[in-house]
């Protein structure tokens, strides 16, 4: 049985599901959590379901070493692909990202017309748009893949003419057809001024990173599983492979400091 | 023992080695070659050292089962980093893509001021720097990582606004220091008009892909195991993942059909 002290496991193809983590320590600052990145196998969106969900189970296996409460897939693909085998490998909630960032745009949509910028992959397995037609079948659900966005933001270019030319590059087409956008990638929260300037005021913008905080919040509390308020929290962060950036890029998106850093071999 | 109708085995992260096969081909139609791409792993430039070389001595371990007479290693980051381990493990020839390029770099620079453009991990190597140092101790080298360049060309950006704008962004300033370009990723060829006209007349362009398949011929004719010129020459294509996109792609990079694909589980 899970118990409230356990921890929150968080894992992703790479750094962006920092972002994630981000929010969900922003909104429950007493929640110890591990974070697997798998960077030996980064990325996850050029590869097929199959591979998807062979590595997913493989790192889940891992995080399994410790005693988790729940676990959150900060990974759009992963979310997109794997969930099923994930809910049926562990006995603890399962949450992704696509059906927050889904429920939230279903919410916010004025006309239901709902955009999602998201990797090739993400866009390719329609996932965001089953998720938001589940949930509001009268929505309309228009992709588009930005490949350009994450190396943009892992290079560290979020603002500047370069990031500009690109999101008008694959944003302008999409503009008049939507009154709101969900932002399908963990790494966009970091263009998500570039991309709000280039949208414009009349398009409302959802971040998956922070919807995906709020359910889980729901989830613990439902399960009774949040952490006592005063539990000092602590934060593990373990990547399967180690180049020299990642301290520097994990920082970037997690916007603090990254401690206790370990290597695993999956 | 190798004999002339045995297979050359060309290795790459992805595919962007079917630009090094092209070359190959062109040089040598009579050959038979057998390519694998480790699009599962793709890419390895963000990999650590000791990664990369698990990976590719897997990869070579499967091509093994072909009758092979030469191995290229078509991948900058492979070749930076795995060539020691891969001669150990076999008994015939094998190239990588960094010392022709290094040599003919040598071989063309005026004014022994080198630059090499590539990928980070490639960059950050230093391999082409040793291999040109090697050549020509009094040769000045400059690496400038390109990040950007490898996701353009995967989407199919290979001119207009974005692409020079983009290659300004890191040729600028390179541009004034150098008289000789190596390009230093397997990609880079599909953008290098784009590169000629940022680096304008006076600087040389060296295409490791052309290189390497003027220094396989050289090899093989060396071993004397050049395929006898009458061969109908056979080409085979192994990926260990094969999304969608991965036929497509090839046919671009390798500039004709891709034909005889087929999925390998590593």
């Amino acid at each position: 049985m899970a118990k409230k002290s356990d921890l929150i496991g968080v894992f992703d193809s790479g750094v962006g599901g920092l972002t994630v983590l981000r929010a969900i320590v922003d909104l429950l600052p007493a929640e110890s959590t591990v974070y697997l990145g798998d960077t030996a196998r980064v990325p996850y969106g050029t590869k097929s379901p199959t591979v998807v969900t062979r590595y997913a189970l493989r790192v889940v296996d891992h995080l399994l070493r410790f005693p988790l409460k729940a676990l959150v897939v900060a990974c759009n693909t992963a979310s997109a692909v794997a969930m099923p085998a994930l809910r049926a490998r562990l006995d603890i909630p399962v949450l992704g990202v696509v059906e927050p960032g889904a429920q939230r745009a279903v919410e916010v949509a004025r006309t239901r017309r709902v955009g999602v910028i998201a990797t090739e992959g993400t866009i390719r397995s329609r996932a965001y748009e089953r998720a938001v037609l589940a949930l509001g079948p009268r929505a309309q659900v228009i992709g588009k893949p930005c490949p350009l966005f994450v190396p943009l933001v892992e290079e560290g270019l979020c603002s500047g003419p370069i990031v500009d030319m690109i999101c008008h590059h694959y944003l302008d087409e999409l503009r008049p057809q939507i009154d709101t956008a969900i932002l399908g990638c963990t790494h966009y929260p970091l263009l998500a001024s570039a991309i709000r300037e280039t949208f414009g005021p009349e398009i409302q913008i959802v971040d998956s990173a922070e919807a995906t905080a709020l359910a889980l919040a729901a989830l613990l509390a439902e399960h009774q599983l949040l952490a006592p308020a005063d539990q000092v929290a602590a934060h593990r962060f373990l990547f399967t492979d180690a180049p020299e950036r990642t301290a520097e890029l994990s920082a970037r998106f997690f916007q603090k400091p990254v401690q206790q850093v370990e290597a695993v071999d999956l």
